[in-house]
């Protein structure tokens, strides 16, 4: 069930602009110890949501690595996303009218502002387990780099230290596809639907990459039409699917705060950054991750003191950390034997 | 300089709609031997033309692989294309004006039979050497299966023998993002111009991989707008770029030619058409392309009996075979003195 944390008071960003008020949508699975020792704290992806048990099939789950009968398992709905956390689809106090576009950009570290107010909220001053992936470890790294004593332990899978180049050029791409629908900008939560639709099939090429798609997408031989492909009609089925559940301004925020990723910024570089960080780290990176490929997982965790690295072997790209849920586990649950 | 082939009789498309006449522009460098057995017929990419020197560098050159001081090259532009060819900036004789979205759809068989016709208008009955990369690499692949004794040599570089899912869906995401763009069908070439270039962000994406896009595009450190990438600017550059040289419908035309690819359409399979290739061939694939992985240049070698596989280690990714004309160079030497 989703909860929520209202914060009365502006909430400043780091661009300067400020927010009214700020509410955190999140979830909570198990229950706290009482001497909150147990608390594993789960960021999320791009377009997820705080309820990890619905995103993330089969990790809340007894004897799983987000055991709820163990831990107290938190995740809370990212700043400028539209479930539940203030962000475009939020009602602009000035106006009466859902802010849409002109909710101000938020950056990772605002993203990560937000969570430690939470946090604060509840009363948890120690995280025993911080677990980020993708966008999720943007935001994990950033929140290590800002406060290195808030967790014993850490992961980041599927992530990176800052945006790479290759990133911020799928983010372009989808920017000038939502630019070119005429009815991104108008004031409604539906604008620019054609837009976003584009976008979500242009971030699922990142997210499955060549082998998941010739897997699972292969047309019949038998097939007459020369010019039929079945994936096309699936990219734009996903891109609808979103549309019923996203609204393009979220979107956007989002992608833009994933851009602003970097936790050398102001701090001397990233190396420097990471150097801070003083946890048990396991980084994680998919083998046939195109988006972040192992290369830059290896990357990460050698410019992170003390760290281990895993690679786990998946044709879903990606999507992997998603889908190959039983892998991850064993991973997890071997790190904890071993640390 | 580029020369014109007329043929004034109707041609016929595989999906049965006819075009009225056909124009052919082809490129040729040095000169036709007396008994004609000195012809390499080099097909072009998706947005490339019939100047190979011009797209292909330094391959046109004394001591190349392409020397024009002993080879007769050909190259064709290919149906569809503006480049000269027959396509939708033709003029359409039934309105006298340009064809735009009216222009029919094309196959690669199509392609395949404008280059045929061509070859019969030189008198050219036997190639030397045929050498196809990318889209080019898709007709050469078509054309062996067509008439597998038209070339005693053929090199079929970063290429695939039918349109993959992976490919398939990149297709689908700029044909969404160029119907996003209210301008496009409208009857005039410099329609779509904002869908175009939101198609060329995405195709270069497919063309550079993460280790290009990272190698060449990574932002100076002491960067403080948190939102900037300069990657982000050279998209949208060369998206402007594209719609300088090229018009959305012919665009769409040679993506969906794409689609049409597979040479076992109609001839009981990929397999069974593949072994009817009987020439000495060169498959050659780039370590790091996403667009054709290695792993899909190997199948198609497996696939053609007697036929050499080369990997090129390259970090450029699929636009490797643009950038590394040297390696490439040794390679084809090489397979020249070996064959």
């Amino acid at each position: 069930m989703t909860q929520y944390c209202h914060i009365d008071q502006p909430f400043t960003l780091e661009t300067g602009e400020t927010l009214p008020s700020l509410t955190i949508a999140y979830h909570t699975f198990g229950t706290l110890s009482p001497n909150k020792d147990n608390v594993i704290w789960v960021m999320h992806g791009l377009t997820a949501n705080s309820d990890v048990a619905d995103w993330w099939p089969h990790t809340v789950e007894k004897g799983k690595f987000l055991d709820p009968e163990k831990y107290f398992v938190i995740c809370a709905n990212v700043l400028g996303s539209c479930y539940g956390t203030t962000g475009p689809s939020s009602i602009n106090p000035a106006t009466g009218r859902p802010w849409c576009g002109d909710f101000p950009k938020v950056t990772i570290r605002d993203m990560v502002k937000a969570h430690r107010l939470l946090a604060r909220e509840l009363g948890i001053t120690r995280i025993h387990e911080m677990i980020g992936v993708s966008l999720g470890g943007f935001q994990a790294i950033e929140w290590m780099v800002e406060d290195p004593g808030i967790a014993e332990n850490v992961m980041f899978c599927a992530t990176d230290a800052s945006c790479s180049p290759w990133l911020a050029a799928f983010n372009k791409s989808m920017y000038m596809a939502i630019a070119t629908d005429p009815s991104y900008g108008e004031p409604r939560l539906d604008a620019g639907r054609a837009g976003l639709a584009t976008a979500r099939s242009i971030a699922l090429i990142s997210y499955r990459g060549p082998f998941a798609y010739n897997m699972s997408q292969r047309d019949n031989d038998a097939q007459d039409d020369p010019f039929f492909h079945r994936v096309q009609t699936y990219q734009e089925y996903q891109g609808v699917k979103l549309c019923n559940r996203f609204d393009v301004y979220s979107y956007v925020r989002i992608c833009e705060s994933a851009d602003s990723h970097n936790v050398g910024r102001g701090r001397g570089g990233i190396r420097k950054a990471l150097e801070r960080i003083n946890a048990t780290t396991l980084v994680i990176g998919i083998s046939s991750d195109i988006l972040f490929p192992p290369a830059c997982l290896k990357e990460l965790a050698d410019s992170i003191p003390g760290s281990t690295l895993e690679l786990m072997e998946s044709d879903f790209a990606h999507d992997g950390f998603l889908i190959e849920h039983e892998k991850l586990n064993v991973i997890m649950q071997n790190w904890r034997l071993t640390r």
